[in-house]
C-alpha cells in the first residue's frame, strides 16, 4: 500500500455516544491535537443495523462528511466483534459456549460464535452494507474489520467446523490418532463425530486436542476476516484492509498465519507493567508487528494515553510520547490510540482517552497534542527501512502449547522468555527482528531461539542451515522438546535440536522460582548469576562447555555450550539465566551489531538508500548528547535543527536525526 | 409501637430439633437467663407444611402456649426463607439460577427465586396460614417476615420483573439506553424482550445495568415482604412487622428503601474481626440500623455469643454483655442472638449459640444469665433519645456501584471506607447519625461524605445546602465522580462536587496498598500520616490548602482543602488517609461535640426530658472512673447504685448511669 | 492366594502406544532389568472393542504371548475407567454431572458415571470378553480391575442410586430425617424422590448429606469392582483379583469396606514432598495398605521413578530404591510403576517412566535395574511377617466429615494429623498398624487415635475395651466430637471419649496456623514446644494434667492430661502440638517398643517363625553401622554377605539383614 501523506495519528471516535453539538468541539480539538486519522464504527452495529436489514447510516455519513470536511481520514470499521442484542435474541445458537457448556449472553462485547452461520450471515450483510455505502467515501483511508479478534467457543457449530478442519489436516483418522497419541488413556476416535471441542472433562485434557483446537480457533479467525475483506476489497480495490491484533499477555490467533491476508498488521498494544518495562514491551511489540508483516507497513491502531491494568493511572509526563515514537521508529505508520474522547458510561468508561474525563484542559491532552505536532514532522520517515541487528523466534503455537496442564513444570512462560531474550538485546542496543519457525531463518548476524517447545523436522533443519551458512544461533532450555503435535522427541533433550547443539540432555530439574535458584559461573570461573524456573543436566556431545552450574542438583555439569557448524556456530543454554546471564551469553555470541547506548536510552535507525534517521527516546533520569549517542555531527534533529553534535536530549525526552547514511 | 414492657431478651428458638423433654428444661434455662423473647418458626415451613396446603401447627402451638405459660413472649416468624424440598420438587422454576445458568437445588437455605410465581404464591398461602391461627396469640408479641433477604437469581422469572421494573423507571428504551450509556459496544436495545439479568458474558459488564439489577432485586425482595406484611397487618393490626436485615461485608438490600415498610428495623450483626474491632463494627451497625429507622424503635435481632468465620472462637469473657450494651446504648430494643440451644447437626451446628454444646455449666451461659440480670434492670431507657453528634452519609448504591469490576482501582472500599469514618468518630466520642445520600441533610454540627462514588445533581443540591447553612462538610475521595446512572461527570473530578468544595482534580492516581503509599503533611509541615490506595492530582480553585502531599506522584500538591460555603464549609480529602490523619482532619473541621474519652471506652448517652443516660463501655485494659468520664456527681448507676462520682468501671466492664438531664 | 516365584517388580506396559518393533526392544530391556510383571490393558478399551459388542483382540494377544516367551507375568486390566469415545457419545447419560450440573465430555480418563445402567453393563461385556479370551492364558497372574476408582458424579442415575442405598441404611425418612438433622433449616424430607445428590445450593450443605453421599459413592463404586470381579473369579478361581487405590491427599473411596472383596490390596503411591518427607509418605502408605488387607498380600501397584506435582523432578540417586524397598519391607509383594516406557504424547507424557524418554541410557534405568536386581534376591521375604509396634486408628469417614465447609476452623486437616502420628512414631523406630475405628482395637502395646473427628459410641465402647484390658492409648484434639451423622456429642468435648479421658472441653479456640500459636510445657515446666490450629479450655475431672498452656486463651490449664483406665491409660492431647511435642507425649506414653535408630535411618523388622530378616534404609547423608543399629552379629547382608556386624550402610543405601530369629 502507499505511504499516506502524513503519519497516522488519532484514535478510536465514538460520536453515537455524544450528542451532536459535541460532535463539532471534537473537530475543533481533533484540528488542534493534529488529529489525521479517526476509527469509526468499530461498536456501531446496533445503531446501523437496529434490526434485521434495516439500515441508518445518516449518523454515520455525517461523521465521515465531518471528518472530511475537516482534514481527517477515516479508518471505518465493521463492528462485527459487538453484535446487536436483537440479533443474539433471534439466535441464541450464535452465542459463544464455554468449556463448562454455559452459553454466554449478549450486554457485553465480542460475544459471538465465530463458527455460527448465522452469525457469519449477518457478517457479511453488515459489511456488504458498509462497503456499498463507504468504499468511495473521500474520507475513507482503511478498512477495519472487526476487533481484536479471540472469543472462543465450544459448541455445536465451533464442533462442526473443528472436525472439517481436522479432516483436512489430517486427511484420516488413523492419521489423527497417532498424531494426537490418542492410544494414552484410549481415546481412540473411530468417526469423526466423536470429536468435540476440548469441553470439560474428568481429568487433564489431551495436549494434541487442546493445541489444535487453538489452531482451528485461529484459523476459523481468520476464515471469518477473510470473508469480509474479500466483500471491501471487492467494493474498492484501493482501500488497504486491516484487522487488529490484541496483543499482550495472550496470543488467541497465530499472526504468522494472517499476515499475508492483511494489507497492513495493525496492533493494539496495552503493556502490564509501567516505566521501564512499559518503554520496552511497547519496542517489544512494535518489532513484532513489524515482522508478521515481514517488514511491510503496518500501524499501531490502539494504545493508551495512560496505564490500564488492575489500577488504571496517568503515565509519566513524556511517556505518551516516547511509546507512541518507539512504534513509528519502529515502523509504524503512525500512532493511534484508544480512543478520541473518555466515555462517560459503559464498561470501560475508565479508559484513558486522548481527551480525558477532565476535558481538553489537561496534562494528557496538552502531550497528545505535542505529540500530534512532532508527529506531524516526520512523514517521511515512512520511506525508510527499519535496521535490524538480530533475529528471534516466536511461536504462538509453542506458547499455546505452554499453556497446557500437563507439562513438567507451572513455570515455563513463553512470553516471559521471549520477552526477556528481547529485553536483554534492547539493552545492547540491538533492533529485532522476530521470525516464524516455519521459514528458512534470515540472513542476519545473530538468531536467539528461546523456549521453542515445539520444533518439528523441518524447524530443526532451518536451524541447522542458519549455523551452517554462517549464523551465530542461540538455543535455550525447553527449546526442541516436542514435534508438531506436541510429542516428545525420545533419545534425550533438546530432542530435534540435540545433534545440531551437540548436547544431550539426561533429566530436566524444573525450579520453583519462588524458593530455588542454582548459581551459573563462566568456564574462567566468573559469576555470571542465577537461574531459576528450569536447570538440565546436560551430557557434552562435541559441544564445547562455556558456563558450569556451581551448585544445585547437576553442580559441576554445562549449563551454557558452544560447538561450531559450519561456517557458524550454535549455543545452548540449559537453564533459564537471569537477565545479567543471559545478557553475556549473547554478547558473547553476538559478534557485531548494536549500538553501545547509555542505559535506558532507546536508539532505533532507519536506513533509505542516501539517508539515515536516527530516533532517540531517553527513558532514563538523566540528559544524553549526540556525543554519547556517537551520533553523525552532520545530522539534524528533526525539530529543532540542532546538529547531532550538539545534541542534548533531557531526561524524558526525545530525538530525530536525520543525515546522510554513512557507509 | 408502643415500647414492650422490658427490654427483648433471646434468641432463635427452634424446639423442632428436639424431643419436647428438652423444651422444658429450654423453659427452665430461659427463665434463670431471663429471656423474655424467643424467635419461633424462622426455618419451620417444612415442618408446618409438610405438603401443599396440609398444615401441623400442633407442636407450634404447644411452642407457643408453652412461652407464654412461661412469661416469654414470641416472635413468629413466616419460614419463607426456606421452602420445603417438596415445594421446589414440584417447581423446579422457583429455584434460583446463578448468572452462569445453574438452577440451584434445594438441600441449603435461602434457595428461592423471589421472582418466581409459584413461590410468591406459596409463600403468600403460609404466611396467611400462620396469620389466621396465631395473630392474636397471647404469646405474639412481634412478626418476623422470611430472614436475611439476599437470594440473587438470574433466570427468566427475574427478566420479566427486570424489564417490568425497568419500564417503571426509565418510561422508554430511549431513556434507559441513553443512562446505561448502551451506545459503548453497541448495546443499544430496540425492544424490552433484549434485556436480561447481567448473566456471563464474554467481557466486562455494564456497570449501570449491573447497578439497576441490584436496585431491582432489592425493590423484589421488599414486594416479597410487603405482601406479607399486608397480610399479617390485616389479621392483627396491634403486632409489629420487621424483617431482619442481614449486614456485615455485604449490603443485599437498600435499607433506606425498606425502612418505611417495617414496623421497627432489625438487624442481625456478625462482625468480621474481633476484640477492638469486633466492639466498633457493633457501634457502626447499631447506629446505622437506629438511621435506617429514622430514630424510631429497632432491634438486634441476632448476634453470636462467639465470633464466626473462618474460625468460630469464644468471645472474651465480658464481650457477650459489651456488645449487646452497645446495641441497647445506641436504640435497640433489646438484645437477640441466633440461636437458644445449639444444634447439634445441621449445617450451622459449629454456630455459637446462648446454650453452647457444653450446655448450662459452661463460661457462655453464664455470661448469658449475667446479661438477662443486667437487661432486666434497663427497661426504662426505652424512653429516652440517643444523643448524635455528627452525621455521616452512607448509601448502599455506591457500595454496589463499587463492586462493579470496572474501576479505576478495586481497592475502591465502601465498606471499609464509611467504617473508618465512623472508627475515628467512635474514638473521639461522637455518637453518629448516619443519612441517605436522597434526602436533605440533617441539622448537626458535622456532615462527613465517604466516597459517595455515585453523587446525583440532587445529592450534590443537598450537600452544598447543608454547607451554606452553617455545617461543616468533609467529603473523602472519590465522592462526586459519577452521576445515579454510574455515568462520570466530566469537566474534572470529584465531578459533581467540584464547585461546591472549589478544587479540580486532573487525574486519579490509585495508589498499589501492597506496595505504596504517599505522605501527607499539614501546611505547617506537621506530618499526617500516610495515604493508601488512591491520591489525586489536585488543582485548587478557591479552596485553601489545608495538607500537602510531600511525596509520591503529586508531591507538593493539596491533598486537603477547605473552602468556605456561606455559613458553613466544605473540606476535601483526596486521598486515604490512615485513622491518624483523618482524625486531624475531623478534630479539625468538626468544632464542637463528641466526649473526650479515655481510649478504648465507648460512652453513649441518651436522654429524655428531664434525665440522662450514660452507657459506659469499657474496652480496655485499665480501670476507668467516673472523673475520667466527666460523669455527673449526682448519677447513680443502675445496678449498683454506685455514685457517678465513686464509679470505677473495671477492664472489661460496664456501667450505666442515670441522673438528671445536665442543660 | 500364594506367593509368586518372585517378588512382582514392573510397570503399567502399554504396547499399544508403539508400533511392534518398539516390542522387541521392550522385552530385551525387560528381560535386563529383570521385569517380572507387566500391567496391561487399563487403557485400551478403545483398542480392544473399537465398536460394541466388536472386539480386537490380536495385538493384546501378541503382546501376552510375547511376555509369556519372555518369562513376564500379566496382570491383566479390565479398562473400564476409560470409556472409549463412542460409547460415550451414544450414552450421554453415562458421563458423569458435577455438582453445578455441568455434564463432562470424553477426551480424558475417569469420564464415567459409576451409577449409570449403559456404563454398567458395558463395562460387564467388556470385562466378560476378556475373562473369556484371557483367564487361562498362561501369562496371567493378576486381574486389575478399572484403575483407581474416584469419579464422583451428581447426576440422575446417582440420585436414584443414592435413594435406594439410603432407603437401605436408613428404612424410613423418619430415621434419615432424624439422622441429617434436617429440622435445622427446614430440609424435612417428605419423600425419597425429594432427595438429591448434594448439588449446587444457594448457602451451605447439610454435612451429614455430604457425608453419606461419600459413602454412598464409595460403595457403588464397590458395587462396579464386584461385578466384574464376579465375572473374573467365576472365569479361572486361580487368579487373583484386585484393583489399585489411588492414595495422596484425597481417599476417593473407604478400602476398610472394600478390602474383603480384594484378593490382594494394591495401592499407587504418589507423595506429595520429596527427599525425607517422601521416604515417610512412602512408609506411610504401605503401613495403610499392609492394614487395610488386615496384613494380607498386598501390592505397590504404581508409583513414579521421579516425583510428580507441580514440578516433575528426578528423584536422588538411591530413592527409587529406597522407596520401592520401604513397601516391600512393609510387606508389598513387589514393587511396580507407573510405566514402564514414557509416553511421547497424551496427557501423562511428562509422567517419569522406568524407561524415560531419554531411552536405556539414563540414570533412571540404570536404576531400575539395580533394583531389579535386588528384588530378585528377596523372593523368600514373602513368607515372613512384618513386626507391628504400635496401632493408629485411620478413618476415612472422619477425612470426609473434616471436609465439610461447616467446622469450627478449616485448618482441621485430617491427613496431616494423622501422617504427623505416624511420622513421629518412623521416626521413633515404630512400624505402625492401621486400624479401623469400627472393629475391636488389636493387640499392641500403644494406640493413637489422631482427631477422630466421628466417634460413634461403639467406637468409643472399642477404645475403652482397649485401655481396661491395658492398652496405653492416645486420643488428639477435635477426637470424639460427633456421631456417625455428624452431629455433636452434646455435654461437651470430646464427646464421646469425654469419661473415657477424664477431661471435659468448656470452648474450643482454634488458632489461625498463619498468625497464632500457643507454647505448652510439662508439669515439670519443661518446654514442649509450640502447638497451632487448634486449642481447647480443658477442665480436669479425673485425669492427671501431663502438660499446660503456658500462653494463649487457656493459660495455665490443661494441655495434655493421663488417666489410668483398668489395666492400661488413656491419654488426651488437646492441642495441634508439634512433632517435638507430640514425640515427647508418644514416648512418655509408649513404654516399650520400637528400636532406636539413628536419624533418618529406617529399619523394618520381618519375622518368620525360626528367621527374622531386618530392612535397613539409610535416608541420610551419613554412613551407618550394623553396631550403630544394634544388628545381630550372625545375620548377614543379603546381597553382599556382609555379617551384621561388619555391615556398613552408605549414605542414601540399603541393606537387607536375614538371621536367625532371636528370642
Amino acid at each position: 500500500m502507499p505511504s499516506p501523506a502524513s503519519l497516522w495519528f488519532g484514535g478510536d471516535y465514538n460520536p453515537d455516544q455524544w450528542p451532536e453539538p459535541v460532535w463539532d468541539e471534537d473537530m475543533r480539538l481533533m484540528r488542534q491535537a493534529g488529529v489525521t486519522l479517526a476509527t469509526v464504527g468499530v461498536f456501531s452495529w446496533s445503531l446501523l443495523e437496529p434490526e434485521e436489514d434495516r439500515y441508518t447510516f445518516d449518523w454515520l455519513d455525517r461523521v465521515l462528511d465531518l471528518l472530511h470536511a475537516n482534514g481527517i481520514s477515516a479508518c471505518l470499521a465493521t463492528p462485527t466483534a459487538s453484535p446487536p442484542p436483537w440479533f443474539t435474541l433471534a439466535h441464541p445458537d450464535a452465542l459463544p459456549v464455554t468449556a463448562d457448556g454455559v452459553r454466554l449472553t449478549h450486554g457485553s462485547r465480542d460475544t459471538y460464535d465465530v463458527c455460527a452461520p448465522a452469525y457469519r450471515e449477518a457478517s457479511l450483510r453488515i459489511t456488504r452494507a458498509l462497503a456499498e455505502r463507504y468504499a468511495h467515501h473521500p474520507a475513507l483511508a482503511l478498512w477495519h474489520v472487526h476487533n481484536e479478534y479471540g472469543t472462543h467457543t465450544y459448541g455445536e457449530h465451533a464442533a462442526r467446523a473443528f472436525r472439517t478442519w481436522l479432516r483436512g489436516r489430517y486427511g484420516s483418522l488413523a492419521t489423527l490418532n497417532d498424531a494426537w497419541t490418542t492410544a494414552f488413556w484410549g481415546q481412540r476416535y473411530s468417526d469423526w463425530e466423536q470429536i468435540h471441542p476440548p469441553r470439560a472433562t474428568q481429568y487433564l485434557p489431551n495436549p494434541a486436542h487442546l493445541l489444535d483446537f487453538r489452531r482451528f480457533l485461529s484459523d476459523a479467525m481468520r476464515g471469518h476476516y477473510c470473508a469480509q475483506r474479500d466483500i471491501l476489497r471487492a467494493a474498492n480495490p484501493d482501500v488497504p484492509v486491516t484487522t487488529n491484533f490484541a496483543f499482550g499477555s495472550w496470543v488467541p490467533v497465530d499472526p504468522w498465519r494472517w499476515a499475508a491476508d492483511l494489507d497492513l498488521v495493525a496492533v493494539d498494544v496495552y503493556p502490564d507493567a509501567t516505566g521501564e518495562a512499559a518503554a520496552h514491551q511497547h519496542a517489544f511489540a512494535a518489532d513484532l508487528a513489524r515482522s508478521w508483516g515481514g517488514g511491510r507497513p503496518w500501524l499501531l491502531m490502539e494504545q493508551a494515553t495512560g496505564y490500564l491494568g488492575a489500577r488504571v493511572r496517568p503515565k509519566a509526563p513524556g511517556e505518551i510520547i516516547r511509546h507512541s515514537l518507539s512504534h513509528v521508529a519502529r515502523g509504524s505508520r503512525g500512532a493511534m490510540f484508544f480512543q478520541w474522547r473518555a466515555s462517560v458510561g459503559g464498561a470501560e468508561q475508565w479508559h484513558p482517552a486522548m481527551l480525558p474525563h477532565t476535558g481538553a484542559d489537561s496534562p494528557v491532552f496538552a502531550e497528545v497534542c505535542e505529540l500530534g505536532a512532532l508527529l506531524g514532522r516526520l512523514a517521511e520517515v515512512q520511506d525508510t527501512r527499519v535496521v535490524e541487528d538480530a533475529a528471534v523466534v516466536w511461536d504462538p503455537e509453542s506458547w499455546w502449547a505452554l499453556q497446557s496442564p500437563s507439562l513438567p513444570s507451572p513455570d515455563l512462560d513463553y512470553l516471559a522468555a521471549v520477552r526477556q531474550v528481547h529485553r536483554v538485546l534492547w539493552r545492547q542496543g540491538r533492533t529485532v527482528a522476530f521470525v516464524s519457525p516455519h521459514s528458512p531463518m534470515p540472513d542476519l548476524p545473530l538468531l536467539v531461539v528461546p523456549l521453542l517447545y515445539l520444533t518439528s523436522a523441518a524447524t530443526a533443519r532451518f536451524l541447522a542451515d542458519y549455523a551452517e551458512q554462517g549464523g551465530i544461533l542461540v538455543v535455550t532450555y525447553g527449546s526442541g522438546t516436542a514435534d508438531e503435535h506436541a510429542r516428545v522427541w525420545p533419545g534425550g533433550y533438546p530432542g530435534a535440536l540435540r545433534d545440531l547443539l551437540g548436547v544431550r540432555a539426561l533429566q530436566h530439574y524444573p525450579l520453583d522460582p519462588a524458593v530455588d535458584a542454582v548459581t551459573v559461573c563462566g568456564e574462567d570461573g566468573e559469576y555470571w548469576g542465577r537461574a531459576r524456573r528450569w536447570s538440565e543436566e546436560l551430557d557434552v556431545a562435541d559441544a564445547k562447555v562455556v558456563a558450569r552450574y556451581a551448585d544445585g542438583p547437576f553442580a559441576g555439569r554445562a549449563a551454557v555450550t558452544r560447538v561450531g557448524r559450519g561456517a557458524g556456530q550454535a549455543w545452548y543454554v540449559s537453564c533459564d539465566l537471569e537477565d545479567a546471564g543471559l545478557g553475556k551469553v549473547l554478547s558473547r555470541a553476538g559478534l557485531s551489531g548494536g549500538t553501545a547506548t547509555p542505559p535506558a536510552v532507546e536508539v532505533v535507525h532507519r536506513d533509505s538508500r542516501d539517508e539515515q534517521w536516527v530516533f532517540v527516546l531517553n527513558h532514563g533520569n538523566g540528559p544524553v548528547t549526540g556525543a554519547d549517542l556517537g551520533l553523525a555531527v552532520e545530522s539534524r534533529e528533526v525539530l529543532s535543527g540542532v546538529s547531532g553534535a550538539a545534541l542534548v536530549v533531557p531526561a524524558g525526552g526525545v530525538a530525530v536525526l536525520r543525515g546522510p547514511r554513512r557507509p
